[in-house]
């Protein structure tokens, strides 16, 4: 399926129209239906749709895990992706669009606002993964450099995987958290240990951005936007490192410092900022 | 309730690393209860949250209009808004994310991803309102003006309605759709005709996006950024004039050019464009 679409426009430029053609980004409809039944109807950009279907039921917790998922169909003319699963959890038609309210799973989860996502977001007790104040820059410019969509139609949001070498895998989507169910389902179908890996988005880190990101275990989170104050309770509160604003040769560090670590060139105090 | 907050943050900036204090967006849960009932729970920035629930209830037609609204309180501790309707419809919870089959309403309409879109999304067929080129690029500058939050916080999108002499409201926030209920619901609450106004976004025109506006009833959206193809494709059939990455002195006119009208400068053949 193309991703873009040539359409006719008229340019006004310089006090006058002209027309010419444009490439406008595509925005589709993708059903997933579970054991014949539909289940959600997710408008994405047209590509890596079977990732987008495994990476969201297995990080929303719809289907325990990826070998819970018997059988994968996508048929591209009708836009559906039809899974078949032996095992379907039923909390998130339940609880999805639910309010949490903090007593009532026996939790004091602080900043969740739907009970689902407070049932099974994952909290990153360990630090697994450093990167250097380098490495950041380095991650950002990595992931721009495969931003041919957005260049070329300025309409998508990118997300990539990495670790301090590089990029692993990167998936762009007009939706925002479609990008990241897109790296989450291809990680699955490859055995890519997420763990260790690092989430680079181009986007703001809103809360549904940093709950994503704990829902696929990931303990860094690198954006050029700004979080939002809900967001980074939630890192604060799941472990997580967030990283914003970054721009040129500057930063701004929010949350669990102890994963930027000091490049070679300057002693930072990271570990004394930490402990409050 | 305040828009943003200060957080003490760690920025790293030529080298090294300083404390300092930054102002962070606040997101948080906004729960429409209806006689009683939890509706729905929508992540939003805390300020008019009277406007953007009935805003959201009439536009998207859960409630009939502003006057099925008995009373309305707002409980701004728990973040929960408490709706009395004496007519709320069925359709909504019915069709909410069901996808929208061609054939089973009756309805050819093109782009409809969901069943409750095609069934309120609203056709204009008349040109009430027009614009030259200059009042696209003033009121895009007069949306900027007001966009303060956007400028200290970086994390928030901006909205207005507009004639051509200006800005009558606007509004922002951090959940794309909210700025447009909380302005449709200002409009509601204060007897404001939105049928001759435009819309003018700070985001992209997304299928969502240009859907709101069409179930707002507006003519003609405005945006800095750029569009998807789906949103075009509605955008042409109901009749709304979609213009995008209003930078400058240029622009890209997409859909319905007969709401752009010359300016006295220029001399420009849009009636023979749109006649296709």
């Amino acid at each position: 399926m193309k991703q873009d679409k040539t359409r006719k426009i008229m340019r006004y430029e310089k006090g006058s129209f002209t027309e010419k053609e444009d490439r406008v980004v595509v925005e589709q409809p993708s059903t997933i239906k579970i054991n014949g039944k539909e289940f959600i109807t997710i408008v994405c950009s047209p590509a890596h749709m079977e990732e987008m279907a495994i990476g969201f039921l297995v990080s929303e917790r719809i289907i325990p895990n990826y070998q819970a998922i018997q059988d994968i169909r996508v048929d591209e003319k009708t836009g559906t992706v039809n899974i078949t699963a032996e095992k379907v959890y039923p909390f998130f038609e339940q609880l999805q669009n639910k309010r949490f309210i903090s007593s009532c799973c026996g939790m004091s989860r602080q900043g969740f606002v739907f009970a689902h996502d407070a049932m099974i977001a994952k909290k990153m007790t360990e630090v697994r993964v450093t990167l250097t104040p380098e490495n950041c820059f380095q991650l950002m410019t990595d992931m721009g450099d495969t931003a041919e969509m957005f260049k070329q139609t300025g309409g998508v949001h990118n997300a990539a995987l990495c670790d301090a070498n590089g990029i692993i895998v990167s998936r762009m989507d007009i939706g925002r958290h479609n990008a990241l169910d897109k790296i989450y389902g291809y990680c699955l179908m490859n055995h890519i240990d997420v763990r260790d890996k690092v989430i680079v988005f181009s986007g703001r880190i809103s809360s549904e951005i940093l709950l994503k990101v704990a829902k696929i275990g990931c303990e860094i989170v690198l954006s050029k936007s700004a979080p939002t104050e809900l967001a980074l309770t939630l890192a604060d509160d799941l472990g997580i490192t967030a990283v914003g604003f970054i721009r040129g040769s500057s930063f701004n560090l929010y949350t669990h410092p102890e994963r930027i670590v000091s490049d070679k060139a300057t002693a930072i105090p990271v570990k004394k900022w930490g402990d409050k």
